[in-house]
């Protein structure tokens, strides 16, 4: 058995099952090897961004990770910026790393660069495997360490996949979030009973399921507690039955405002806030100077079970407070980014996985969201744009029974679009509301908020991305994705029960800008 | 005067008049320093990778660096690839990062990376700038540090830009390259006076001037030394009047074969050749076991006073063997890649650009354009793909009076096509002949030459991009850049003429793959 052969059963073993590819020379074993490992699913991207945004994806939808497979260190630097937003969500994924052949390492040909520093800068674990016998157990131990929610690296020489003297390893012993000690629930539920404003900050695990937010809801209804939600889940779960829970906002402004007078700041599964950025003369964090900040659970441990236990101490008996199913009303006429929001909460389909990358579209898309059908939210983590279309390719590749739908903002879309031409090679059932404004229009609220003057005629042109106006039904198109363009809230809904209605994907070009 | 306005003074000072920019929120003060420095001409790009493979054409064109302005350790990663080949070229670039305010470092914020490790692994110069008044001097020695052919990464917090106190610095003083010792040349000289087979091997400044190549080409004729070129020139000035030199071809046994015999290799502005991938039971670099390697000089060096000292001494009053003036005839019929290549032999225009990145597809291109006008010949030094088009973008705003021509294989075209936007943008006169395989075709060739077993169906379809098939028309259009689609050589040679005669992009989709 060689080295390859000796990987993909080994990962397959461990329920590592799927491989976003985007493969070069020094991958070539691993390719054949698919064909003798049918467990394996490989799939195609077209630029290792996509591959690594998708393993994001795939993984917080199933909890486990998905393998990618790079090409020397130019590949894994193509898919550097989605590993962030993975490292930064707590994501596991299991990198493997094509390098030159142990005999061909120390020529410096061409392609020879410092995989290793390069994976360092993103990954909690890296290892080269040295030796045809040692991929097997190497392979496993990436696993387990990516089973604790982070980037594992392995980089693996032409050499070692193409040699015989492998062995499969077995899989790594089951492991669980360690649950935090009694005192901490004990010194919570001592602040919740002091009588002054305490907000409950939930993250991680807690967001990612339903139990953690019901436990936290009996809470808030029996002690006043005010919940909020860390600002960039990694996946949330939400909708109908389940409590209606505000976001911490991103405007530094705005979250100071949300925080103001609170006294106490307990975190289940979320850290500490801190703003995006820093900004002349603000304060780095939103948390008020007198506000204590107290642990319940810290994002690697058991949240849910910190908060049931909680509710069980300091609110007993109490039940949740549920939202109750409700949808927004249609809007008529004009495309604006709420209109666009009121329209995805009065039709976002059941069981549905939102993959949000809106930026500043998504004006009041959770509130009008809330009541909705019961649906998955997967957000930006890291800030690294470019990961909405690659972790809606993860998501669909993970639940092929359940909808997908993108919000999608232009600029960020550039980024990643090669993602649709997978979308549509694995027919993969994705709407994407590509929100277009023509503007990198964070960055005209950016340039205001860091008191940068100017704003002349030279500075507006790098944030401008409308001359020439991108056409995203051509680019669509020119992948294989059908697509549309909406100008009317009528039109923009009409082909969104289209796209909802036929399987494969679709992309929807929803303008914002007044028409030219 | 704040640390932005600082820098961007400092830089044009030092002839870096050019930044190929994607800021982010901590670039917003750079962003507004450029209207109040007219000098620098931002470019904007829509991905990285555009901008640092942008970077890297138009130093090759104009010898001196651009800078880049990327964000934090994401978009840093994202321009990873290009930087790469632009470190593996030996061209200059001038990288600013931006970072988080010095304050906001160490609250771990979203965005937060090891941008400084990230950088070391393109890097030969990496510096963070500690404080507003250091940042001229910081920018005046990154320029410097360029200049001797390397990558320098100019880490910015937001404060050091944003903050008052700055000041600009002198340009550093001039450098030229050092000139190799004579005792080299006098070395060379005997092993060209022994009889035995030689081969002078030029790259670097030797290739990507005239003085060099003639002062080689004058020894070749008095010696009977074979002329080879390295088979990836950063620059390669080349056609009519200029001698005819054979490159080093990439596959392993055609490499072999090549230097087969040869008893003394002899560097010039070149690096020992390897192989660019290890494989099994293949020696790693084609120079024969019993061959010897002489220095004429290393690449940083200034291997045209180290040809013309060698024709002074072993080759007195020769004159070099220029090749005529010479065009093939057009084909007719069905596109082959060498059909391809002919057609551009026969209409690359005078005084072109030619940036290459067909891989496969360039099917005797360097034979058929031998005795054309005089161009430029810029290749992927470093094999990350997606070089093509962004260093199009490059020499396009390098040389706005010279045609650029972008010979571009589809699957690395994908990599990079955001670039394609900037072209419109800027309405740089660049014509892209995409060759359109549906199939990373190199990829077949790998897979076999590594002696993978297998090749089935799995395996296949991770080397297939054909399904869907990318419309490259449509891809084009939506970036705003006019785009036609060639079935047959008459098609194509009527659709190039068209696309050099008018001014502004033109992208022309060469359908290589029979009718499906």
């Amino acid at each position: 058995m060689n080295g390859a052969q000796a990987l993909i059963r080994t990962l397959v073993d461990a329920g590592v099952d799927v491989c976003f590819a985007n493969p070069g020379t020094s991958e070539m074993h691993f390719v054949a090897a698919l064909d003798d490992v049918p467990g394996m699913r490989g799939v195609l991207t077209l630029f290792e961004g996509v591959a690594t945004g998708a393993a994001d994806g795939w993984a917080r939808m199933t909890g486990r990770p998905a393998a990618t497979l790079l090409h020397l260190g130019p590949g894994l630097g193509n898919g550097l910026a989605n590993l962030h937003n993975a490292r930064r969500g707590r994501t596991p994924v299991v990198n493997v790393v094509g390098d030159h052949a142990r005999s061909h390492k120390r020529l410096d040909a061409p392609l020879e660069s410092d995989v290793d520093s390069l994976a360092g800068t993103v990954s909690g674990w890296v290892r080269r495997t040295l030796a045809p016998e040692d991929v097997g157990a190497d392979a496993a131990d990436a696993v387990a360490a990516a089973g604790r929610g982070q980037v594992a690296t392995l980089v693996l020489p032409a050499d070692v996949s193409w040699s015989d003297g492998a062995a499969v390893a077995g899989p790594p012993p089951p492991w669980s979030r360690p649950v935090p000690p009694q005192h901490r629930v004990d010194e919570v539920a001592a602040v919740l009973a002091s009588g002054e404003p305490v907000v409950l900050l939930l993250g991680g695990d807690v967001l990612a399921g339903e139990d953690g937010q019901l436990a936290a809801s009996a809470v808030a209804g029996a002690t006043g507690v005010r919940l909020l939600a860390e600002t960039f889940p990694a996946r949330w779960v939400r909708g109908a039955g389940l409590p209606d829970i505000g976001k911490l906002p991103y405007p530094p402004e705005v979250a100071m405002k949300s925080l103001a007078g609170t006294r106490h700041l307990v975190l289940a599964g979320a850290v500490p806030p801190v703003h995006f950025f820093g900004y002349p003369g603000v304060p780095g964090t939103p948390v008020p100077a007198d506000c204590s900040v107290h642990v319940l659970s810290e994002p690697g441990e058991d949240g849910v079970a910190a908060l049931r236990a909680l509710a069980e101490l300091a609110a007993p008996g109490a039940a949740p407070q549920p939202v109750e199913a409700s949808r927004p009303e249609l809007p008529a006429g004009r495309l604006t980014p709420r209109a666009v929001s009121a329209v995805v909460g009065a039709l976002l389909p059941e069981r549905a996985v939102v993959v949000d990358e809106a930026i500043t579209s998504g004006v009041g898309i959770a509130e009008l969201t809330s009541g909705a059908p019961r649906h998955d939210w997967l957000s930006l983590t890291g800030g690294a744009i470019g990961d909405g279309l690659p972790m809606a390719v993860g998501a669909a590749v993970a639940c092929p029974d359940r909808p997908v739908l993108v919000l999608q903002a232009d600029g960020s879309a550039m980024y990643t679009l090669q993602a649709l031409w997978t979308m549509a090679r694995e027919q993969l059932d994705v709407t994407v509301v590509l929100y277009d404004n023509g503007s990198y229009a964070i960055l005209q609220g950016e340039l205001a908020r860091v008191g940068a003057t100017g704003g002349g005629e030279r500075a507006g042109q790098l944030l401008d991305i409308g001359g020439p106006a991108l056409d995203f039904v051509a680019l669509a198109t020119g992948t294989g994705v059908p697509a549309t363009r909406a100008e009317t809230v009528e039109e923009l809904a009409d082909q969104l029960r289209t796209a909802f209605r036929e399987p494969g994907p679709h992309l929807v070009q929803a303008v914002l800008r007044p028409a030219g």
